[in-house]
């Protein structure tokens, strides 16, 4: 029922993302962050535009790439959505 | 952007409904629910219905009323999904 719970309760995708821009340490941009999350590229795309809208999430072009920051109101907003989505996968195991 | 921002991230009927129960001391029943979050009282119960499935909602007949009180587990994800939503509202009052 896990996933199942998860989605009753969250937008999984907007979420995971979120908290993927938090957990990783090392340089983030569209790509990574689409393999990671499970979502295509073009999915992941419009997620991170409108999280750059919200202001939960910043970018600055390097070359080519385009590396992804969270602000500090997303890595608030990043830290209440993984804290729900751990509980609920901890539902999940039981 | 706040109730915009909310449902980017949140389901939020079931979501205000399990922070509902969480934060009512007096007694819970699907018609007061259905007009504290909003929803239409088909809808509330439909969704009190999943929240049982998921153990995170137990019921008990009183007389013609149902009673609704949340179990552990709810109470633990209720409190989850409240902080979330504090944190999204306070980014909408910005």
């Amino acid at each position: 029922m896990g996933e199942d719970l998860e989605k009753f309760f969250v937008n999984v995708k907007p979420a995971r993302i979120l908290v993927e821009l938090n957990n990783q340490f090392s340089e983030n941009y569209p790509s990574k962050i689409s393999g990671e999350v499970d979502a295509t590229y073009s999915h992941t795309v419009r997620i991170i535009h409108r999280l750059e809208g919200y202001g939960l999430v910043e970018s600055h072009k390097d070359g080519r790439k385009k590396l992804l920051e969270l602000t500090d109101d997303g890595t608030e907003v990043a830290r209440k959505c993984s804290e729900l989505l751990t509980e609920l996968e901890k539902k999940e195991e039981d």
